[in-house]
């Protein structure tokens, strides 16, 4: 069994990684979305197991103790993480696995697994992004400006991912997101099971 | 102007390179085929800066005295060569570049140019190779035997190469030899021209 593919998503907020993320994952069954624990409480409408898996903060506490994270963090008095264990079955019986994370959260993916695929999903410019926070309306002034702030210095970490992506349609993005993984599994460090014999 | 891409094509003798070299160029008018130099005269329908530079013995060895080659090899008295001029010219102009070269040849080269992107092309199995290599009934069978037993030293190589391809049809190898230079060129290192600005 040819062991599966870890594929991060990432990139500043703003630039559209859910939209791509959701397009992927329904165009292409055969990968997986990784499914993050949390211990806030679920949403109407959302799914133990599906959205997330909901656990206490004793249980999220002790996932800590037991490094069963590939990530972690807390947002809104709440934690996130994403359970190593998950994302190991997964790819053991080789499916591929997507990751959808911001850019801290996929540094500490790095540290665990240098192995995945990283790919940065930027906006065709800081002015195009700007729009796109603006257009959804949701935000003050001053919060508009401190996540472009924030955006602006997360594009520093480009270099830390494999790939990086213009994200100008989604649909041309996928196109390169399915070219990449096809690609990373010709790489001649993955050539194993397939290897010639006689 | 994005700098172009160096792509070479390698492995075992009999794997079906040329093949697979001549297919791609023709389908992509974008992507130019190295042009070697040699010392042989030209045959009936070679022409000189398409099918190869003819020089004589005297220019080709002050190119080498020049390290004006990517690598060089003498073959049944005759000299070959990849004259660095013509592929930088080319990659500098924006232009891919395609090199269809031996296991021997693409070690050269990679010594003066590990930023190329390395392709390693493989049989589906030895015992396919075996009856591709007796289907051309050219050769002895002491030949036949010694060009097997060098295609299984040379596929030793493979991890020395970035990426192994299986030709199992050549339209397949194509449209992945596609995928990995739509890849490559989203690479994070090659992420400069396009960077984001306000």
């Amino acid at each position: 069994m040819t062991r599966g593919l870890l594929i991060v998503l990432s990139g500043p907020s703003g630039t559209g990684k859910g939209t791509v993320c959701k397009t992927l994952i329904s165009k292409r069954k055969d990968i997986l979305l990784s499914v993050s624990c949390t211990t806030r409480k679920p949403r109407s409408g959302e799914k133990e197991g599906v959205s997330y898996f909901f656990i206490n903060q004793n249980k999220f506490d002790s996932m800590i103790a037991d490094n069963a994270f590939l990530e972690h963090a807390g947002v809104f008095g709440h934690k996130y993480g994403t359970p190593k264990n998950f994302v190991e079955k997964a790819l053991e019986s080789g499916r591929d696995v997507l990751l959808e994370i911001d850019v801290q959260g996929a540094l500490q993916v790095k540290q665990n697994r240098p192995d995945a695929v990283y790919i940065f999903l930027v906006p065709p410019s800081l002015a195009e992004l700007e729009k796109r926070i603006r257009s959804r309306a949701t935000e003050t002034e001053a919060q508009i400006i401190s996540r472009l702030g924030k955006a602006k210095s997360e594009m520093e970490y480009k270099n830390k991912y494999d790939y990086v992506i213009v994200n100008d349609t989604v649909d041309s993005v996928i196109s390169r997101i399915e070219c990449i993984i096809e690609a990373e599994k010709l790489r001649s460090v993955r050539y194993t099971e397939n290897k010639v014999t006689d």
